[in-house]
């Protein structure tokens, strides 16, 4: 997508695959939106630190991410033990995306039967086959998450006003996004969207990345404190809802940032339709009941302790807000059950949570 | 209540009534946990400023502040046209918290009567007798609202885990607190207690207020996100929801703080118990539907916009979280619909919404 004119994805290798020594770029995340910055990305340890610093986060992008950090890896050492530790290291460094355990378990499948001083260049370019595959299941996700937009828009004869949370838009992913997808189409076919855009605390990702990215794209939208998305529906000032998700469970429940669930409660009361957008390696075939088999991540104090903006001056700086020694707790998603969710917008279509099992293995 | 060892209440008049020429006190709110400042308050202009820009915030406390307002005001002018002015601007000042029109009714109701030479002295008096019915009242929300408490624990047989949202404690009393009140008793009488501090968005009054006080009182608590309200509801680590409110319409929609509908829809999916604890003059009972009656107050951006706190260097700032030129809607209330509540806690007793009735001319 575009970023002060230019065409940007948010992950790429420097050189073509198989162009010997190479590095990544990426989108450093945590800069926004006070300052675009690239960073680049040498070996294992600094892809480690990017993810668990966030400097690349959302699920898809997570999973890009891993499977150059795999690549990174086998550049250093291409060794059978080497590519299982490093496999770990990327495994353990988010526990909730299961697109991160997805790519590093694909980039295992087809590196693990080379010979060790093939795994390298197979790995650039298996990472790169992911990336553009990632790319290719949002613009999917995106048509299909127009054929909701389109007729509603039709039958409001107004403005469609769409509620998001946190981040799920291109930033999230290698392209395009994920909820984000739709609306970009939406917007691009002429539909007059309006996106409200909750801040998302403790990070803010949908007030410095979301507001960010749909500004550039010109989408009309505002950012609102995650605590005013009932009201919003209470005043039928929404009609649709479309979030992302890190995991979505084989019976519809929906692992995403955390205050999803509320929303959706909300969404539910209110009788809006409430979405989550997906590409289906997002979908965990392993579990069903989201609540009793996920493992939240409970991330550092600090991410609710200091806030990072602009100062008057212009500076960069972080602020704390609480009171000196206040514990604090910080889990970074929930579960909404699938029976508060109208459907999951994947690829393959558009599924009620009850049909999404025919997805499997497709 | 205690700050540093030594007992407050949040406003006061610096002389006793009757003693000629006075001005007020209170806690200057707006500087909270950063700094704790006291603030002199002269004239009519200074308590309207003090009261739109929240340096005195909480139904009760705003109801105190307002008949101090016009105590200042018969002090410069005790003309009966001024005093109608003077009620006009303190009403405008905050729409929602129907205290401040019950207070300043009740001002206009015992000096109207009066010759004008008479008002000042009879304002001084009439507002340290709001004041002090106003601590009266808390004290008996307090006794009330153990006796849920207290069962609940017993039957728990472990500290008990109670949320409440923005800040209904002293700080939004002249003392004790409404949702606050029970939890102070609570922890006074020796049952474990641990409160759950939404934070609060955009203002952050649970961050800095709840939390600064809890800590001065001794109280365990930990700050969460608003986001995590529902997740830990989720999660069975909320036994009770407690809030406070700046109006109770006649049926038991509960007006308060925005994010405050978010919490009681998780409450009610979870089966956890939702209260509101309210002086009886916080319920309007000229109003019955709370979402199509009450005029939600939207507030200014920049609240959004801008999060305050300290830097690392310890200087108090603020920071810019959005990027540049970002519309926002920064609606400061919601109603929770009368559904889901349990029950509002009154001092005269705990009340199920259809029941409130009852209080009607109590």
């Amino acid at each position: 997508m575009l970023v002060a004119q230019q065409q940007y994805r948010t992950i790429w290798a420097n050189q073509p695959a198989g162009h010997g020594s190479n590095s990544v770029s990426i989108i450093d995340q945590t800069k926004l939106p006070h300052v675009f910055a690239i960073a680049q990305i040498s070996n294992l340890q600094q892809m480690l630190l990017a993810i668990t610093s966030m400097q690349v986060r959302g699920a898809p992008l997570i999973g890009a991410a891993a499977a150059y950090g795999i690549a990174l890896a086998m550049q250093h050492d291409n060794s059978e033990r080497y590519l299982h530790e490093a496999a770990a290291l990327l495994i353990q460094s988010r526990p909730t995306a299961v697109n991160l355990s997805w790519a590093v378990q694909r980039m295992l499948t087809r590196l693990l039967p080379l010979a060790a001083a093939a795994r390298a260049a197979a790995a650039w370019s298996e990472a790169a086959a992911i990336c553009d595959e990632d790319v290719a299941l949002n613009q999917a996700i995106a048509a299909h998450g127009l054929t909701i937009i389109a007729p509603l828009a039709r039958e409001r004869q107004r403005t469609l006003n769409i509620l998001t949370h946190c981040n799920a838009g291109w930033l999230a992913t290698v392209d395009f996004g994920t909820a984000l997808a739709p609306i970009y189409a939406a917007h691009d076919a002429g539909i007059a969207v309006h996106v409200w855009v909750g801040e998302t605390r403790p990070r803010n990702q949908g007030a410095s990345l979301t507001a960010w990215e749909l500004a550039q794209h010109g989408v009309p939208h505002s950012v609102i404190s995650d605590n005013a998305g009932g009201h919003l529906m209470q005043c039928a000032e929404v009609d649709l809802v479309i979030v992302g998700a890190d995991r979505v469970t084989s019976r519809g429940d929906v692992c995403n940032k955390i205050g999803t669930y509320l929303k959706a409660l909300a969404a539910f009361d209110q009788h809006i339709p409430f979405y989550a957008a997906v590409p289906t390696p997002t979908i965990d075939w392993s579990i069903s009941d989201g609540c009793k088999e996920i493992e939240i991540e409970q991330r550092s104090a600090d991410e609710v302790r200091w806030v990072s903006g602009r100062l008057a001056s212009g500076d960069v700086a972080a602020v704390n807000i609480l009171p000196p020694d206040t514990p604090v707790s910080n889990p970074a998603f929930d579960v909404t059950p699938a029976r508060l969710v109208s459907g999951i917008i994947t690829e393959q279509g558009i599924y009620a949570p009850a049909d999404l099992i025919q997805l499997r293995g497709v």
